[in-house]
Parts: structure tokens; C-alpha cells; sequence
């Protein structure tokens, strides 16, 4: 079992933070800078709901993997390195929150490179990628090895860590899935529009407890996507706060950071293939 | 009562799963297959979901019925058959996923007899079927009976079998309703757009609980519908169980697969007719 | 207190059930006669539902008032009177269901005297009236003045009954809200798109239990607004008759049908008149 | 610790109610003014709602702060002088309850000025300012700061009070958020399209206290945004009541108005400044 990715633990956690700050609206329309409301909700993310994190997970003693878009490294130069001072892994999070399907393939791969500059220009070790929005295209997986990258964290095929082949070489996918994304829970704007009811921290750390006793009876990995500029607020804090603490109660729960998770995964021969292709499509069948 | 359609139950619970894969984005554009992440999104469905549901239902000792396309049985050829050998039924669910409504009679009538033709080449027999998104027209039902199958499930002009005349004769119909489809409660997708919020397995749980609860009050079918790709999820998953065993515990709900159901309301001279023609309009009060 | 128009009672319940069968989804579109399970999900109201509500009035002994359009009684020809015959009030809901603020003055006069003309035709008296989805023009009020009827059910002014008073002569609101209708909680169709959630019959419950608390302090009109199509299934109409139970437990709660708090209502000196006129818009101020 | 912006106190609440009455559906469209349940759906917050609230308020001994676009000032006289007679503030909510980023800055401008004339004329003293929607341009602060007003409440920066530089000198920030704004929770109209679901008071209360908890654990600024029309309906008055009460029940939480704790903030030197300029776009990176 200490040779499996998952260390003999029911359930692995990995805590994965997506400092997004200004990127996710911006993406959605430069336009919107001139919205001061919306830039301030968003600043609130690096700005307060950061460093509220940071001590939070230095109180309980566990490791995180903050997603950082290269934009917001640019734009606030000490932040990835201050993540990483408190023990922290911080990885590849696109350079503009632009998602790689609304991209021709030049331009993700310009997006990609150039972020990895920025962290690169910062002294951060890179590691891991995230698509912006979980919206990967075929190619960004390529990408991922291509650049020497160990894992992907975008796509959905599992619960658990399985490998990825491309022409670039093979990497480790971490899944992902909207339920355990903050998002689709908490994040409300009248424009753009995002989000349509703000849901209680009551209700979400329900949603994700009855995950994790589903992963843990089927050991996967639960790899939560929560955002400062939304769980960083003070009663989702503690929310977060209240799950953590409910995961080391169960006793059979480790915490890891993806980067650990990936190599352990990669260490484990029982850790599978899947597929990574498009599926052939006939527009007589589904019209473009 | 045990010449009745329910047999004596108070309600009758049919557990249906619907093996869309890729078909239901597919059919929204076929441009989507270009989305890795939403691709890998659905592959979760046959290749995760599929496999934890089919041990649940054996786990449980009950009967089950997975309406499937014929564009996901052509791609994944052993699929249908291994859903048989588990001793549940494998129904038609079109070939390409897309609503009647949206297509023209010969469309449909062609999207129905290729589905057809995929299943007979396997050597799965078929006698039920299920329209994408429960769009029926009002050709469906006649296409059903013309090609010998006993029964639809696309309608929800009732709570309890019903039959339905059409030109090339009688059909039953086992009716379905968006409160017990686990669509409305899970899904969600950034584009295409699907899905708003993200419930709770646990508000899942409540709703199908008092919905059966009035069921057995009115002595109804339960005609549940869940995806491998939503409900295969391991809290989800968790959340099913609980409600079978929630149901068997109740001591007057009887489990069945659906051509089951659809041959005993055949015998039972109680099961009435619906009338199954469209409303008159009158476009000077119902514009177009 | 007896001379009161809420007789003493903490608060008053009209059960108001809106017997819209096809119409809302025809007045989006006459074309959605061509959907059968669309058109099936509505018949189930009248064919279905309504009985079932019958039934469950009867063993609670509790008036209610059914709003009727009149192409649903026209199409049904026994339905109206088989409501009148258990006792309950039938009330015109508009002909076509379509919105007064979307018709011109010429074509909503038109629609109100074709109900009237159909109820007429049936022997079904008619003093009362609610607009489809609850959008009435400023004509409304008029109309319903100058045809005798005695009260309008569609304004929002208030949580008690209110004087309007229009060119044709003063009638009683019954105002309504849409915390108190069940289609914003229950109703889910993917085209034409009508909701976003289905909720759990539970968190409906909770809802109006609450909002009876409130009224019961604040001594109103509690004006709760159902769907046969949509409360007449099994576990809904189940958390129906709970919410009847409970708040006949209070025992400081009255039921009665719509008529006779208007007319009650009439005979109240203390009923106020509330203004009803259309806000001064200064184009520059407000663009159209 | 009496020397700083709350008092010793782990909390502060400052109680905001938006009487917005017919503003907000008229800046969706003046058109609007035609429908005549929307308007008397609007008209019930300052004819019912608002008497009900200054009751409670009076009831409960919390003071509280009005945020009156001079458009309502101005069509109901006598309003804005009611509130400030029974002890609270009235802010200034804009002219049109148009959104700052809607408008050209000389509209801006021209709507800030006539609802600063209006209040003037009614001789109700004015020092803070909330922009419509919340949508504050990198103007608004500015107009705010040389009008010679003491804080803007648009902003979402912190959840603490916070200094705004601006070319006209500084103001105090009183941040709000969408998650402590009963509109996202409670609203719903079907044209315009506002809101998608209801949500119980109950969940509302939940939400509320759990931010609240949050907000003593890290002593912020509970600035709560309700509105007459939407929380003065009787089920929603008592869990404001009941909120309010457990806000008193904590011990450590202190009520205040706005104007109050602005001027405590300027006597705190530890609250800080935050930057106030908008993020610098390259079009290349983040097109229009």
C-alpha cells in the first residue's frame, strides 16, 4: 500500500487553491476593468482572501497547491513566492485565464509559454498546469509534457490519478469536477453574469463531506478548487476550516500537495491509462 | 392484486440509467468534441460511473434498466452486452441523442432504425425505448409500436403504465418526470451551457424520498432516471444506495426492470388508455 | 373582529389551484403543440393532478378556488363544473394564458370576454379573475370592474385585501406573491426553458410554513398559488396537505375560498384603497 | 480598542436597506412603467414594507441607514423624512438607480448631482453614497469624495472598513458583498428576468449567521443590504427579526450606521488604505 499513489489512505485530499484575482473577468471582456465594483470583488481574492488562507492552513498544519495564472504573478510580483515560503506549491494556471478552447492552438501555446516565463523570471518551479476553466483543449495536455510538466489537473475521466499519453511524452492527470469547485456554489455578478444563487457554507461542506465519504469508500482523490476571492470570505473560512477538520477526524484521509500526489502516482504501476483522443464525430450524426 | 401491474407493491421503483456518453453535448454541437476536458466530462459515464453502478446494483440484488444510444453502443461494442450478462435490460435511447422535436419524421424515423440495427447487430434484444431529453413528437410513439417494441419512457401524462394507441397499434407507456432525473440536480457545464446549481446528494436523497413516499401513498410507478457520468460519482453513488436501501426498507415497494413492468401492465385489464393526440391550435390565439 | 375581513382569524388561506393545463406553454408558442411529452407533462394537470386534489380537499374539508382559462374549459368541457359540484369556486384565469402586457388594449378586452363567453355558456357564475402569469396591464383592473366581477387576484400592492378603484367602478384585490406559487420551486422544462431547479417538496414546505408564521403575525392574506400539473404530483401533493395540517394546527388560521374574502373584504370599512396608476417615466431619466 | 472603528466590539452590523422601489425594474427599461403587477410589486416596498421594517427596527432598538435613490425621494415626499425622524440615516442611492457603468460620466455626474439637489431640498443631510447594482465606476469614488460626502458603499475590496484616495481627497469605504444581499436570494420576476430561485428564509438566516460567526472570528464589517419590497414581506421581517436577535444574542456583535462607523474608521489610524485605480489592460491579452 505505501508504494500505491494514495499511501494506504482511504481518500487523499488535495486542498488546490485557483488565485485567480482580476483574470477570470478580464477573460470575459477586457471592457470590464472599468467596472470598479467587480475589479475590488476580485482583488479581494489575492488581497484578503489570500493571506486569510495562508494562516489558516499554517493553523492546521496541512499543504495546498495554489493555481496561479501568470497575469496575476506579473501584476503582483511577491505573491508566488510568498506562497511558496509557507511550504506551499504553486503551479501553472494559464497566463490570462483564457480558456484553450477559445484559442487556436498558437495562441494557448503563446498563453503557455508566456507564463511559464513569468515564473521562471520569479524563480518558481513549476510543475503542474490547470486549464482556465477546466476547459482543456487536445492539445494542452501536449503542452503540459512537452514543457517537461509532471501532471494536468483539467479533465474529468476519473476519480483518481490515471496517465495521460501524448506525442510529448506521458503525464499524470489529477481529475477534477465541478462538485468540488467553490464556483458554482458561491460566485455571483450581475455582469458578466456569473452564478445564480449564492448557496449557504452550510449546504457546500455538506455537498463535499458526502463526496469525501463517497471517495473514501472508493478511495480516489478528492481534489477540491476553491477560489480566495470566494471561500476566502469570512463564513466560508470557516467553512473550509470545518471540512478540513472533519477530513482528519476521519483518520483514514491524508493531505498532499499535487505535485506529491503525481509523483507518488507516477511511482504506482497499478495507476492506469486512459484514452486521450477525440471521439470521431460524423456531422450527419451531430451538425457542427 | 397479484394480476395488477404492481403486483401488490405500494409503489413500483424502476432504476433507469441513461448511458448517454458524449451524445447529449455531441448533440448540442458537434464543435464540442474538440473540448477535452468536457469529452473526458462524459467518458466518466461508461467507463467510471458504468462498472461502480453495475456492482451497487449487484451489491443490492436489484434489477435495472440503462436506455442506451445507439452511437454509444457502435462505440463501445462491448458495453450493452456486458450491461445483459449482469441480468438487467438494455433499452433503445435513439442513436444520436437528439430530440424528435428537433428533427424532421424521416430524421427520426432514420435515427430510430439505425439505433436498431446497431443493437440487433450485437444481438441485444431490444423492447423499449426512450426519446432523447424525453422530447417525444408525436410520431415517437408510433415508430415504437411499428418496430414491434412493447413500450416507450418518454412521457408523463401519468404517474402509473398507461397505454397508448397509435396507427400501428398499442404501445405501454412507463412514465417519467424531471423531479426524478438526476440532470436537473447534478449537472453542470460552462459550455455547452447545462445545469445552474450543483444540489447536494443529500437534497437528492430528500426530494426522491418524499416522492416515493407519496408514491406509496398513491401507488404509483417510481421511475427513476440517473446518469453513470452524474450519479456514478462516489457521493452520488453513496446517495443512490442509500435510497434503495431506503426503499426496501419500507417493506411495500417492489423493484423491476422495465419491460417487467411494461408485460404486467399488459396483463392488467385496470391499466387504462390516455388519449395521445396534439391539442388543437388556433393560431390567431396561439401564435406560432 | 367579526365584521372584519379576516374574521377574527390571525391570518386567512385561499388555496388558489391554477388550472392551466397546455395553455402557459402554447402562449410561448403555439408550435409546442408538435411536443408530445411537453403537451403530456401539461395534460397531466386536468387529467390527473386535478382529481388527485379534489380528493385530498374533500378528506381535509377545506374550500378552494380553481382559476380556470377559458380554452381549458372549452377543451374539457366537464372540468369547471365537476369543481363547482365538490363546492370550490371557479375563477377566469384569462382565455389563452397569454399576459395582458403582452397584448394591445383591443386583443386583451378580446381575450377576457371569450373566457367570460365560455364560463357563461356553462352555467359556471364567474366573479372573479386572475391575469396569466400574473402580469396585468392597467386596463385589468377596468376590465374586471366593468364586466361585474368582483375581484382581481393578480397585483402584489399588499399581503392583505385592498380597494382598486378604475374607471369603471371600484373592485377587491386579493393580492398574490411569487414566494407564494409553487412554479418557481417546482417547474422544470428544457424548451420552451421554464425553471432552473426542481426543488425538494421539503424546502416548499419550510417556505410557507415560514411565510404563514409571518402572516400569522402581521394578520394577512395568505394566497398560496398551485399547479395540478406541477403540486398534484404524489410527494408534492403530500407536503400540500402537510401545509394544510399544520395550519389548521395553528388554530388561529381561516380557509375560504377567494369570493368570500372579497366579499368580506367589501364589507370591512377598514380595507383601504391602495393607488393604481402607472409611475410618471421621464424617458431621459428611465430609456424605454 | 475604543479607539478603533468597532469599538472593541468582535463585530459591527450596520443594517442597509435599499428602498429602491420602482428604480431598479424602470432602469431595465422604462417600458416597464406599463406593467402594472410589476410596479405594485415594487410599490409594496416603501408602502408596506418599509412601515413594517421602521417598526421592527423601532421594536428591536437597532439603528439602521437607508440607501433612498432621489427618485423615490422625490415621488414619495414625505419618505425621507420619515426614516430620519424615527433615528436612522438616509444615503443617497443614486438618481435613476442606474448603474454607474452604464453611464457616460457626465450622466454619472448629472445623476449623482440631482439626487444630492433633491435630498437638499428636503433638507435631509447627506454623507454617504451606494451606487446602483453595486456597479461603481473608477469616477464614482471621486464624485462622492467632492460633493464633499464622507464614505461610498459599492466597493468589495475588504470586509473591513477602508481609505479611498481619490483626486478630491480621501473617503471611507463601508464594503459590501453579494452573499449579504437579499435580492440574490429572494427576488423574482419573470420580465425582466430577475432572480431564478426563491430560497427560504430559513436558508437565508443560516447563510447570514454563518457570515456573521465568520465576521466575529475576524472582526469585520457585517454591512447587510435588504430591501423593503423583497425582506419586509412577513415571513422575511421575522427572520430579519430573528437574525437581529441572534446578532444581539452573540455579545461581542455591536449595530451601528453607516455614517457612525465612518467617522469611527477616520478617528482609527490602523485602517488602512487600499489602491483604487483600475488593472491595466493589453487588448492583445484580454480583448474588449
Amino acid at each position: 500500500m505505501s508504494g500505491s499513489w494514495h499511501g494506504g489512505a482511504a481518500a487523499v485530499v488535495t486542498l488546490g487553491f485557483d488565485v485567480d484575482a482580476e483574470t477570470p473577468i478580464l477573460a470575459r471582456g477586457g471592457r470590464y476593468a472599468a467596472h470598479a465594483s467587480t475589479m475590488s470583488h476580485q482583488a479581494y481574492g489575492p488581497d484578503v482572501g489570500l493571506p486569510r488562507i495562508l494562516d489558516l492552513l499554517d493553523e492546521m498544519e496541512v499543504p495546498a497547491t495554489f493555481f496561479v495564472p501568470g497575469w496575476v504573478a506579473e501584476h503582483r510580483p511577491g505573491l508566488a513566492a510568498s506562497i511558496v515560503e509557507r511550504g506551499h506549491e504553486v503551479a501553472h494556471h494559464s497566463y490570462a485565464h483564457r480558456p484553450p478552447t477559445s484559442m487556436t492552438p498558437a495562441e494557448e501555446r503563446a498563453d503557455f509559454v508566456r507564463a511559464l516565463e513569468v515564473f521562471a523570471g520569479q524563480g518558481i518551479e513549476i510543475v503542474g498546469y490547470r486549464a482556465a476553466l477546466w476547459e482543456a483543449s487536445w492539445l494542452t495536455a501536449e503542452l503540459v509534457a512537452e514543457h517537461g510538466l509532471r501532471y494536468d489537473s483539467s479533465l474529468m475521466g476519473d476519480d483518481r490519478p490515471y496517465r495521460v499519453g501524448t506525442a510529448a511524452g506521458e503525464i499524470m492527470e489529477l481529475p477534477v469536477h465541478w462538485s468540488l469547485d467553490d464556483w458554482e456554489q458561491y460566485a455571483f455578478l450581475p455582469e458578466p453574469h456569473v452564478g445564480s444563487v449564492i448557496e449557504s457554507p452550510r449546504k457546500v461542506l455538506e455537498l463535499w463531506r458526502a463526496e469525501l465519504d463517497g471517495m473514501r469508500r472508493y478511495r480516489c482523490l478528492f481534489n477540491l478548487c476553491v477560489h480566495p476571492f470566494l471561500s476566502g470570505r469570512p463564513g466560508r473560512a470557516l467553512a473550509l476550516r470545518e471540512f478540513i477538520e472533519y477530513a482528519r477526524g476521519c483518520g483514514d484521509v491524508a493531505f498532499a500537495r499535487c505535485r506529491d500526489v503525481a509523483e507518488a502516482a507516477f511511482a504506482d504501476p497499478e495507476v492506469g491509462v486512459r484514452p486521450h483522443r477525440p471521439p470521431q464525430v460524423d456531422p450527419a450524426v451531430h451538425p457542427h
